[in-house]
C-alpha cells in the first residue's frame, strides 16, 4: 500500500472549509487540519472546528491562537458592528467592513510553515470567488501569487519543490457547495457560518454569512440544520 | 508642516532590524514597530526590542505572540540543538537548521495586516542577502513576490494602492550594516543577535548569528558592546 500524500487543510468550522476537508480526504490526502483562532467575534466556530476535525479522521488538528484584535480594523476583530439585513446586491457591491486585513495571507503563511515542517506539498483552502463577500484574498489571481511566493519563501521551494494551494470551491456558488457537501455525506449540522452569533452560539440569520448560507440551502430546497436566533 | 507617512517596521531586537528602524526614521517615516514573539529560544530579544522601541521614539509598538513551537521544525523553535563553531564557509553552503519555515512570510503577513489597518503603504524589514545564513526568505526575488502578493491580497491593493517592502540592508555586508548603524548613532549595545543565549541572556559567541556579528565588528576594528559568555 502506498503512503498517502500529506496535506494541510485550513479548517474554520464553517460550511466551506468543512466541505473542502471532505474533498481533500476524497482525493486521498492524509489531512492535518489547522484552525486559526484570530480573535474573531464568532469564536464558537473554533469548537465547531474541533468537533469536525474529530469526526473527520484527520491525522492531527492544531488550533493556532493569534491576536488580530491587537490590530483591529474589521467588524470581526473589533467592536465595529457587523452589518445586518444587507440586500444581496449590496454584498457584491464592494469590500465590506467584515473584511479582515490580510487574513488569508496570514492563514496561508501558517499553513505553509506547517506544510513545510510536515513535508507536505499541498494546502487546501475553502475560499470561493462567487457568492462571497467581495474579499480580495479569495480570488484566483491572489491564490496564484501565493503559490509563487511559497516556492520562493521556503527551503523546500529552493530545493526544487512547489506548494499547491487547492481551492476546490473557488468557482462554485454557495448552493453548489452545499450540494457537494451533501453528496459527500458531510454532516452540515456541525458547521457554523454566522459572523455574529449569540453568546450561546446561535446564528443571527441576518449577517452576510448567514444570508448567503440560507440562500444556498433554499436554492437546494432543503432546510439549513443550523439553529437561528 | 506635512504629516509624515506611516510605516510598519519589523523589529526583532537584533542589529539589523534596529538599524533598519533608524533608517526608516531618517527617511521621515512615522514608525510603528512590530515584534513577533514566535516561540524563539532567544526570547531575550523581545526585551531588547521593547527597550529599542522605547528609545527610538516609535509611534507605537506591538508585541505579537504566535506559537511556532506548535509546528517545530527549526532549531530556534524546538529542542533541536543550535549549531556552534561552524566555519564561515559552512554557513554559506546551504540552508541551516536554524531556518524557521515560512517565518518571514508569517512576519510580513502580520506587518501587512497592521499596515492596511493603519493606512500605511510602507513596511520595513531588516533582511540581508549577504553575510546571512542562507535563508530563502531573505532574497530580493522573495521580497518582490511578497510586494506583488500584498497588492492582490488587500482592500487597499484592490483600490489601487500598493505596498512597498523596504529592505535597506539587503545588499550590505554585516560590517557595512554596523558602520551604517554607527553613522546613524544607533546604540548597538541595546541589540542582541545570539540564537542561543544563556538563561540570563548572555550571547553564546559561537552560533552563526554571533559569529557573523563578531566578524562584522572585527572588520570595523571595533569591539562588540554585547556581553558574551
Amino acid at each position: 500500500m502506498s503512503v498517502p500524500p500529506k496535506a494541510v487543510v485550513l479548517l474554520s468550522g464553517g460550511l466551506d472549509s468543512t466541505i473542502t476537508l471532505a474533498i481533500a480526504k476524497l482525493q486521498g490526502f492524509a489531512c492535518s487540519a489547522l484552525t486559526m483562532q484570530y480573535g474573531q467575534r464568532h469564536a464558537i466556530e473554533i469548537e465547531a472546528a474541533r468537533h469536525i476535525a474529530q469526526r473527520s479522521g484527520v491525522v492531527q488538528h492544531i488550533v493556532m491562537p493569534i491576536d488580530l484584535r491587537q490590530f483591529g480594523g474589521s467588524a470581526l476583530t473589533s467592536d465595529i458592528e457587523v452589518p445586518k439585513d444587507r440586500p444581496l446586491e449590496a454584498m457584491s457591491a464592494g469590500i465590506p467592513i467584515t473584511y479582515v486585513p490580510a487574513r488569508n495571507t496570514i492563514f496561508l503563511s501558517f499553513a505553509l510553515a506547517w506544510a513545510e515542517v510536515l513535508g507536505a506539498c499541498d494546502i487546501f483552502l475553502g475560499v470561493n470567488a462567487l457568492d462571497y463577500s467581495g474579499y480580495p484574498d479569495c480570488r484566483p489571481e491572489y491564490i496564484a501569487a501565493f503559490e509563487k511566493l511559497a516556492r520562493l519563501a521556503t527551503k523546500a521551494g529552493v530545493e526544487g519543490g512547489a506548494f499547491n494551494i487547492h481551492t476546490p470551491l473557488i468557482y462554485l456558488t454557495k448552493a453548489e457547495i452545499i450540494r457537494r457537501g451533501l453528496e459527500l455525506g458531510v454532516d452540515l449540522a456541525l458547521t457554523t457560518s454566522c459572523y455574529d452569533p449569540t453568546p450561546r452560539g446561535v446564528a443571527c440569520g441576518r449577517c452576510d454569512a448567514c444570508q448567503l448560507r440560507l440562500k444556498g440551502f433554499a436554492e437546494n430546497k432543503i432546510s439549513d440544520p443550523a439553529a437561528y436566533a
